[in-house]
């Protein structure tokens, strides 16, 4: 193998695969890096793989010997990144699975590894794909992450629930207490034959999390191809690849929950309740993180209050437009405030039943999404 | 006690003061920051102490009533800084140890504690004073508190060792491997009567990387007076001061370890230098962080050199002015590294006798620092 290839590309493409590769592997040659040049492409490609999570991403070099081999992802990664810009030679002549780095400063040999124990990335060979926008994956992702579990043993939990039509993609999230759903559309024009068939997967959140970070910096905005199979979900754009294992079980079904009717409602600007939320969670936090809402249809605005037993307590109102009698009802300040944050509308909407039954908060414009949050019941 | 304070100002100073007040209190009362309101001066006073180091500051308010009080530094720092601008009333009619704050958004109520428990800071009554530029004192502080140990049981050595006489403020640090010296002139152009007197002290590193901080924020530009007695440091600027117990113990005669004379010296361009031993340090930190330096004074340029035995090894070298013999010496490239750091120009001189004795780093031009490291040995 030899090629030569801009310090800057290599840098950027490797601390890309890095991310993924994990830091107490279950074989050692998942701790490196796979590196393949090929000659007829002029290209190099890295791949990193936890054998559940994989990313390949690849970039253009000057390749003059073709060859495969594998590097400690951590050292490779930190080295090239002190480099100084310009070109970087790559051999591996030197001895077997040694690679030579040669720069304008100095020169450094790395040991790797041979490829041949490298597992191979899961191919999907045949399936539907369905074409995402960049900013509707995002969306997605955004509006559904927070509120998977991240307690472990809960399974499809710690997951997110992906369902495809001919209309596009829903994302759905739930850890019990509260349940996330947003809709976003397709960017296939023409859907085939098979887009009547709804497809439904849950996809770990720790794999979504490398896609939203990856596609947030996808500066060609392709659009992303989705595919799945059995076990696997593999997401395709311009020169990068990721591929994931699917979360196996049943996924609650989530549609049931959201109550159709409601018997109040009010909008509210969201900075404004986001803000005044973050100084009652601070006594909130003392205690059991218990906040109660009280909406006052006659002043037209909603209170906020605190009681966190000598500790000290707070009350704040903001101005808010209500419908319906008036309500006390409390919730987890935290589960109010991290759907607050992933909304992205000047103005959010509440909607009320009664306080023990569920509550809905929407953005006013914007994405479709629906956060359902349940109330905690306090004594009066 | 009552008074109007800006939101900003109470934030600017409770953070500052809140940062000193310890997380595991030996006495609850600790935890908490003392506020003082007086009528006379109109200002509000807040003090944080952990009975080793302790800061005083206090900002312009609108008293009309006096008062003093002790409130949990944590929480009171978490309601204030999340506060829109704008007016704050503060006062504790409702109940004894509860303070009220009012803002336009909303009202809390805080329990905190009578200010009796807690204790004074320590005052020096009749002390000499020397007064140190801002610039001056953070460029001594800079060039010597990387170089303390870490080591707790190394007593003195977790200090910065100073000195002061008529001239101005010696300060240095060593660890054993290595001793950052740093002078810096007093701001005071007619020293008193007793300016003839040594004065030396061992100030702990914790307080005086607060010193750092605060002071690098003091906007009035104003010089430091500092003053020491038996078993206190004093500092005091515009509307501020910090207190800190002094360390015990002799402090090891480190003038005597360094050498007077060299026979061999380079110079060289310190980003440069720097980066080459980032990278180096990559591979060097793998084993036993240990770099090769080799001197070559016909081509006028350094080597340095990594051999991380099963991993890999690296070479880089970078042009350099050598006088004297070629030499190979070894470092922990940390330590290099380092000194480097806290070197502001763009040019280092390094000295060398032998590559068993003690090498010497210094800035060309710029403050007066001297930077000793001892060599490790090593096998050739």
């Amino acid at each position: 193998m030899k090629l030569i290839c801009a310090q800057s590309e290599l840098n950027t493409h490797l601390s890309l695969v890095s991310r993924v590769v994990p830091s107490r592997p279950s074989h050692p040659v998942l701790a490196n890096v796979l590196l393949n040049a090929s000659v007829e492409k002029q290209q190099v490609s890295l791949v990193g793989f936890d054998l559940s999570l994989g990313v390949k991403t690849s970039f253009e070099a000057q390749v003059e010997q073709e060859g495969t081999i594998t590097l400690p992802a951590k050292l490779f990664c930190d080295i090239i990144s002190r480099l100084p810009e310009g070109e970087i030679i790559l051999d591996d002549q030197t001895s077997e699975a040694m690679v030579t780095l040669t720069c304008t400063s100095g020169r450094y040999q790395v040991r790797g590894m041979g490829a041949e124990e490298f597992p191979e990335l899961p191919l999907i060979e045949e399936s539907r794909i369905t074409h995402l926008p960049v900013d509707a994956l995002i969306e997605g992702l955004r509006g559904s992450l927070f509120s998977t579990s991240s307690d472990e043993t809960k399974q499809v939990l710690t997951g997110v629930h992906l369902t495809i039509n001919s209309d596009g993609m829903e994302f759905a999230a739930t850890d019990g207490h509260r349940l996330a759903v947003v809709q976003t559309p397709s960017a296939d024009e023409a859907p085939d034959a098979e887009a009547d068939r709804t497809l439904e997967v849950t996809v770990p959140s720790k794999a979504l999390r490398e896609l939203e970070r990856m596609i947030q910096m996808n500066a060609s905005g392709e659009a992303v191809a989705v595919r799945f199979d059995q076990g696997q979900l593999v997401c395709e754009w311009a020169n990068q690849r990721l591929t994931s294992r699917l979360l196996e079980g049943q996924y609650p079904n989530y549609r049931q929950l959201i109550p159709r009717q409601f018997s109040r409602q009010m909008t509210a600007e969201r900075r404004l309740f986001t803000n005044a939320l973050e100084r009652i969670a601070v006594l909130a936090d003392q205690k059991n993180s218990i906040v109660k809402l009280s909406l006052d249809s006659v002043k037209q605005e909603i209170v906020l209050s605190v009681e966190a037993q000598d500790v000290g307590s707070g009350r704040e109102a903001l101005p808010a437009q209500i419908s319906g009698d008036d309500l006390d009802i409390a919730f987890n300040v935290r589960y109010l405030l991290e759907g607050l944050k992933a909304l992205n509308t000047t103005e959010v909407q509440m909607q009320f039943n009664t306080s023990t039954s569920p509550s809905i908060l929407t953005p006013l414009g914007g994405l479709k999404m629906t956060y359902l949050v349940m109330p905690v019941q306090i004594r009066s």
